[in-house]
């Protein structure tokens, strides 16, 4: 069994972008954080975000608008940035406060700044097969962490745990894609799906990504698989200093040694969101420049 | 065994547009149906939409422009008809001649007037579940067919063969979708899928979607499955006056005694395509009213 390391993957693409961007003369791309309100797992976030930006030469600009911003005036806000040249890409980090329809704010991204990726126009991109779109950063970390591990999904089964919009549904059509690394045959479970086990028994490489502590079991994986775990999920724990623990989706213990490659949770699919992030940054300035 | 009659359910439908569209007062809905050159078969698909839009009361605006225009000037044609608010839906016929990029022409059509769904915005509306999209006709027909067969997907384990653009992965992302007649467990096939016949063996509700004579064969299904045999292959025939025949990409005489419901080729998903364009058009016009 070997650990794909996502640590060791995301800092080196942290460390292809920093050569890639100090090569660039004049402005350098920009990166806008827009977080409404103080969540403390978004303002973690954020300033994660905003401290790699600086690292790799990335101009990382946070804006912190009040709590209680109205829909209209968030849309300004982003109407703003949308128009401002020196902004290459903007994120704005969910959860947002209740009044905000989510859905709406990714939308109003102007596709060529969403370096997030969640904007309906990128998803359809996806679904398209287009590249000048961006992925959004979970999907596209994912493939990232596929490939470097030497993983071909090309005729083999994938199995995906969870349908959401951010992570199930688009590395679905990521891996279904007619390109090098892709050409998998596909499937999607859920919470409705019946016989779960029996399903994800046939996968290949099964992508865990359902917000369930520890869901996946041995039994549920195939001897030899590649299992990429995206759950990140607090458990009470009592001999930590915090009180809790960090888990998968997926319990380690008994299903590492069943797998042929397996991420560990922390320090897999989570550094790569971010690493993702600035490299959609990058890419977004360069469409930009290109223009 | 029931045969799932497509003429019937489409007449269904096009009779209660009828009876809507007669509701209206004023001006009546419209469809621009633009095709670009001679291609036999688009004059036939062009021709039974516009007689249909006729049949139902919607405005039906055929659009020839020279087979030999450029991207730009179809461009600038459909910008025509995105501003024009007599204009409620617009289709670009495909194919289209080798100059045009079809992908694009698509996306050029306002997200709201994209009554064909092909567009990138409506593609990616479908992945969120936004139902104040288009979904494009053809999966969209699948989908009604279903639901008007008394088939529920709910927990059931959908196997589409065939991931195109215009039907496999949007009907995909459809029986995914958290909504009643939804919520199936969803697996892709394609040309590089190892063990295929396995796989559609597991299918309780089998979509054939590959554009292959006769591909599925009964070895290949389920016994009690329901089988969506969208393919429509033209076969050399001998005994026809026009030297051929029209069959699935399903061997009907083998699968059919296996199945609970089955679509006929010709008279299955076909007829439902230019029902769900009609539909969607008459969606677009009440759309265009309510803003």
């Amino acid at each position: 069994m070997t650990l794909i390391d996502g640590n060791k993957i995301a800092a080196d693409i942290i460390a292809e972008l920093t050569a890639e961007v100090a090569q660039i003369q004049g402005r350098k791309p920009c990166l806008a954080l827009v977080r409404v309100g103080d969540d403390p797992a978004s303002v973690s976030y954020v300033t994660k975000k905003e401290k790699t930006s600086e690292q790799i030469g990335i101009t990382g600009k946070v804006i912190l608008p009040p709590v209680t911003i109205s829909q209209n005036e968030l849309f300004a806000l982003i109407d703003q940035l949308n128009a401002d040249p020196a902004v290459d890409g903007i994120l704005v980090q969910s959860p947002m406060p209740k009044q905000i329809d989510e859905v709406a704010v990714f939308r109003r991204i102007a596709p060529q700044k969403d370096v997030d990726g969640l904007g309906t126009m990128n998803l359809g991109k996806v679904a398209q097969d287009d590249e000048t779109g961006f992925v959004s950063c979970t999907p596209a970390g994912i493939m990232e962490l596929l490939a470097r591990s030497g993983v071909d999904l090309k005729g083999k089964h994938v199995v995906v745990v969870g349908r959401s919009l951010l992570v199930g549904k688009p590395v679905a059509l990521l891996a279904l894609q007619k390109k090098a690394g892709a050409n998998g045959t596909v499937t999607v479970c859920h919470s409705q799906t019946a016989n779960l086990p029996e399903i994800t028994r046939q996968a290949d490489v099964l992508i865990a990504a359902i917000g369930r502590a520890e869901f996946v079991k041995a039994d549920m994986v195939k001897q030899g698989a590649v299992v990429i775990d995206v759950g990140i999920n607090r458990v009470a724990d009592a001999s930590k200093r915090s009180g809790y623990r960090l888990v998968g989706d997926v319990q380690f213990s008994g299903v590492a040694p069943k797998c042929s490659q397996i991420t560990p949770v922390p320090g897999g699919v989570g550094p790569m969101t971010v690493a993702m992030l600035m490299k959609n940054t990058v890419k977004a300035y360069r469409l930009a420049q290109s223009h």
